[in-house]
């Protein structure tokens, strides 16, 4: 299940990470950097969807970086940023309590780390926040895609590859399958590796395995309005549901296009002050294949 | 950082899991299993790190799995597990307050849910718990790997790829280069994803990139007692941190005996009862390429 995904957070950290990867694409001319602002219905025809940027055969792009050590001491080419409570990661402010031992919270850097941390002033114990795999399913038939409709919050009424947040104890295989099942009713084979797309604005992390169905018994499950299995000339780009996606479902019909389906990663950067159900308002970068 | 690192959790969720896993297993004669059990010291003479199981050519293995709905009513040919308290993920018991107003927390199965969760009994919150992801660089240098020798426990002593826990904010090949540099002071340029792989009796899942430096100057962070260039036939098999270490460098090396570097996708499931420093008593399942 996804029941809150890419509510688009903003914190004072926020502004440092942007800055970051200001930096990190200033100095790496050679990853790809792609804006989806068009407002055409098909993919296929989307300008601003090039392939040449979207789909290189170049098999070794590479990403330029030059992240800084928090000490007082900096290496020959390293980009100092200052240690301040301003690096903040999500939303550490609101972890008020301990969840081990219930008592409250303090928030400092803690010796050695760089980051402004939720720190329990009775245990001592630190509270991490990490991000959140998300593991979905691209299941093909017959020249088909099988789409679900959302029947909850948020983009409910959208369609969407069945996916929700991994778990604890299973794989991302396992994950993506159990989630085609719950949101899709449908039993699956994954097939191979599709894509990993960071949403770094919001602590996601979406991994999508091609998939294939093991019968046609499939039926939307509580969450899902409608399933079905669209032609790839008929699949619904104006009313999906998530960025993530658009660019899964994009990069795939450009695979299909030139023959041959590759692994895809790459950064869903939103763009700044954009509305979470603006789906378009991203840039895709880093893209990189293997 | 990844100060602490497959440590082996056990509860009763992960006997669940466990069938589960068995279960997948009987039923998807395509997927790949090894067993790394020798004791040899260089695995590019492991018998049973046999190149056919482990970078089979076939670019569509496929891994079956009959995942199972929490309802009353089954779909044909799904497989049901009953709706059980012991289906519990991680230390989700250790929960016992609500880090974001103070209350006591209960340990129920929500309605619609699967698993036993750590709810609010004040304000009604569910604190879920997610697997994390570990991202790291496998650097390449004119036919030598960069590894460093750890400084904190666990495995403190022991060799490993620069790695540590994304941090919410950052892309994972950002996470990757900024683990390189904190831990091995080396700058880095991404070149492509290589490897994804899951340990889910210990929420995790390793993020692997291939890196090259982009200067000679690398030094030991505070969390690394040494870094090194290591010839191929000089990689410390016998002396490596991790089993997602190994599998990794064996993948690499395998790949570069085949002449071509792919991206890999496998689950790493611990041999039940083992101890975390035996990284070799574990199967490498569902191993997936593009």
């Amino acid at each position: 299940m996804l029941k809150a995904v890419q509510i688009l957070g903003c914190s004072s950290g926020l502004t440092i990470v942007s800055q970051r990867l200001t930096k990190t694409r200033k100095s790496s001319s050679s990853s790809s950097s792609v804006s989806f602002l068009s407002t055409s219905t098909n993919p296929l025809k989307l300008s601003t969807f090039s392939s040449s940027s979207l789909t290189s055969t170049s098999p070794r792009k590479t990403l330029c970086f030059s992240p800084t050590r928090m000490s007082s001491s900096s290496l020959p080419g390293s980009d100092p940023v200052p240690k301040s409570p301003t690096f903040v990661s999500g939303d550490v402010r609101k972890i008020k309590f301990c969840q081990w031992c219930g008592g409250t919270t303090k928030h400092e850097i803690p010796d050695g780390e760089e980051k402004l941390r939720a720190i329990c002033t009775h245990c001592g114990k630190i509270a991490y926040q990490n991000p959140k795999m998300v593991v979905g399913c691209l299941i093909e038939h017959e020249d088909k895609v099988l789409l679900c409709k959302r029947n909850i919050q948020p983009s409910h009424g959208l369609w969407t590859l069945p996916a929700g947040y991994l778990e604890v104890g299973e794989s991302a295989a396992e994950g993506a399958m159990r989630e085609t099942w719950e949101e899709a009713g449908a039993t699956v084979e994954v097939v191979s590796p599709f894509a990993q797309l960071d949403i770094p604005l919001i602590g996601q992390t979406y991994v999508i395995f091609l998939a294939k169905l093991k019968n046609l018994d499939f039926a939307p499950g509580p969450e899902s309005l409608e399933c079905r299995l669209f032609a790839l000339d008929e699949i619904p780009f104006d009313s999906l549901a998530f960025s993530s996606i658009y660019v899964t479902l994009n990069l795939y019909l450009e695979d299909l296009k030139k023959g041959k389906l590759k692994f895809h990663y790459g950064t869903i950067n939103k763009r700044p002050g954009s509305s979470p159900s603006d789906i378009r308002a991203f840039s895709l970068d880093y893209h990189l294949q293997p």
